[in-house]
């Protein structure tokens, strides 16, 4: 341990040897990717042993680094690290601990374990801020088990949508089931939910997945927005037919009309700079190859950092999927399967993590998040910040292949303690 | 029955009644269809129960007809209307009566009924000609059960592949367990070939399986080349990633490169009357709406009248999807899987087709055939002829839709017939 001086105006407090932060994100999260309901790879969702497992030592880490900890009635694991005065705002820093199918050791974790290392730290110099800092593993944000997302954030927000109990696994077992199964309460999730005035802001740090920081050579990064998703499935309908025997005048292929819209949402989603749109599901069904496709399904993916940008390019494919099912006489089943609006952060948290970031010697960034993130759960409830780390592996996650140096998680939890310490509580 | 008489110079026979040959071919097509593989629909696949059924019942129809008949080591069912002299050699009238799933009830059948029905005629007319004819039902050509087409024709002419022996279907039957087991020997299939002297020519009249008759408004065309395919299987390898997360310009979409493909492939096979190109199977295989495409799978299919017309096409969507790879920084993979050559129909069988279609009245409408047949098995060693049917409801094949009016079929066998009458065997 070394006595760092913080700058002057800055809350004091004693720093962690350079790269010990680092060190120790990467030992935890190592070490909790040991539980895994899958042999090779990490996999954990939710309430499955597994996953109750890595919350029990979630919580024991907590209690050791001087927080009172529990895991609530939906499995989010809270620690407390609390104020002198017991009716403070709490400070929430979290992140969510299940995984995707063979996910990486870092998607959601990075969050919880840079809040539990700045924990650990403010508790070995013994200080103690006006606030309490409440660091939230959240139970369930993949939405693997069920296909629901944000189970265990949207509680703790009163945002959990009750017909989301009925959701079934893979072997019919629901989430009521399962929520009664741990020992919880299903009918009692409305009563997790904190009010907005016990909150003081929400942070979230979380793996970048993707390659934007890579290119700009940074460590971190903060999220200006996180972009508001609209999902769609798209059917054509045209005529199979024989591939040998129908002239190509003659011919009302499903598959070329779909090949038409994929590359129409490629070109008119690079025309600004935070829309992004994928086709990321494209197949003729039954497909064969002497038969001229007489159905293609695909699915379609646009975001932005801002709803007026997004909403104008659905727009345009909506629009350019019609025209070009007119002028190829085939039908077309558009079903729009997902809409959430464009969460934008806090500016003042923004300069926050900004200002943290430049007494940290490194250049803020700035970028939009395309990806959803438990913070969208807080929006409109209190202050919102994410602050992104560098994607390794050219910015692949959801994979094995996700990871992070550990000179960039030491960064990531040095800027998340000098903001947390020096969070501006009066609004 | 009412007595026609004859063009001058032409054989002279006794006509059926008008329409009575259609009537007949649609109601013998639609008692066969009665046994099927599916409870729904008409499948019948190479020596299954319900093969083996139809096969027999065509044995019966053809004894009835004056043929001596047999299903031969291989399963066709074989019947000769013999000439008087038993050197004498073989017109032969073919085609197959298997099926694909769910398929119709004209494909392959068609071609053996006209003949049937033919004969029949020629049978109540006491007629004999100088020539044997062998009315020939093919037991597959579909290539469904073992994914090997042509067994019944190939064994036929002596170009039966003795691998396909090996071949297996879903059930792990191999093609000679099932030739064994259908009290056949598999060993002995070179003893079916018939030698290139033995033969006088090949006739089948088969279902368009295409809408360019419908076009025409004509009820049969001739077919001039049966068309060459080239098949391919094509593999793009390019990165997944977050659909969120991954800016436009830094993807290599996979999916992207395939649209692409599909695009050039419809726009440089449109280029040439006979040609056509197909991407028949498309898929990003465990696709999902929130990841970039890392991998696409499409197949190729592409044909046409002469070899060089097809040939200059597949080189320039080689080419094409070189660039395409290049361009977007993804790997392909290409495999030919593949590649019979264009089989030309015998000017002088197409002339006897011709002359018979004006004797009927009816504008002779030559055209190719962009389907495989039986008759490709007897290119080079016998002159082939073809005669298209129309094909109903817009051209569809391979489907329980598929249909002809009793019309064309009568008008079809009353060409098939006269043509044998009236063919010139000596070359």
């Amino acid at each position: 341990m070394s006595l760092r001086q913080p700058p002057p105006g800055q809350v004091s407090y004693v720093a962690a040897a350079d790269g010990a932060f680092g060190t120790r994100i990467i030992a935890l999260a190592t070490q909790l990717a040991e539980w895994s309901e899958t042999p090779d790879g990490l996999t954990c969702t939710y309430l499955t042993p597994t996953h109750r497992a890595v919350a029990a030592q979630l919580r024991d880490w907590m209690e050791a680094a001087g927080m009172t900890a529990t895991i609530d009635g939906v499995g989010n694991v809270v620690g407390r690290y609390a104020a002198a005065d017991p009716a403070a705002k709490a400070l929430i820093v979290g992140s969510h601990y299940d995984t995707v199918l063979n996910g990486g050791n870092y998607d959601g974790r990075l969050g919880i374990l840079s809040g539990l290392v700045a924990i650990e730290q403010l508790n070995r110099s013994g200080l103690r801020l006006p606030f309490h800092v409440d660091v939230v593993g959240f139970a369930e944000e993949e939405g693997v088990r069920f296909s629901a997302h944000y189970i265990g954030s949207s509680a703790m927000v009163g945002r959990f949508d009750q017909r989301v109990l009925m959701r079934r696994d893979a072997n019919g077992q629901s989430v009521a089931d399962a929520i009664h199964k741990a020992g919880f309460d299903p009918d009692n999730l409305a009563s997790l939910a904190r009010r907005p005035d016990e909150m003081l802001g929400y942070l979230e740090v979380h793996i970048e997945q993707g390659p934007v920081l890579l290119q700009q050579d940074l460590p971190v990064g903060i999220v200006t927005s996180i972009a508001g998703t609209i999902r769609y499935s798209v059917t054509i309908t045209g005529v199979a037919g024989h591939a040998g025997t129908v002239p190509m005048p003659l011919r009302r292929d499903a598959a070329a009309a779909a090949a038409e819209i994929v590359l129409y949402v490629e070109k008119r989603c690079s025309t600004a700079p935070t829309l992004v749109g994928t086709v990321g599901r494209l197949a003729v069904p039954n497909g064969a190859i002497n038969v001229i496709p007489g159905r293609c399904e695909l699915s379609l993916d646009i975001r932005a950092g801002d709803n007026a940008t997004r909403d104008a390019a659905v727009a345009d494919v909506l629009a350019e999927i019609e025209r070009i099912a007119r002028r190829r006489n085939v039908a077309t089943e558009i079903k729009e399967i997902q809409r959430g609006p464009a969460v934008p952060c806090s500016p003042r948290v923004q300069a926050q993590f900004a200002a943290a970031i430049e007494r940290a010697g490194i250049r803020p960034f700035h970028l939009p998040s395309g990806a959803g993130h438990d913070a969208v759960m807080f929006d409109g409830l209190t202050d919102v910040g994410m602050l992104f780390v560098r994607c390794g592996n050219g910015g692949v996650s959801h994979s094995p292949l996700e990871t992070i140096t550990a000179a960039d998680a030491d960064l990531a939890a040095r800027v998340l303690l000098d903001t947390i310490v020096n969070f501006e509580h009066v609004p």
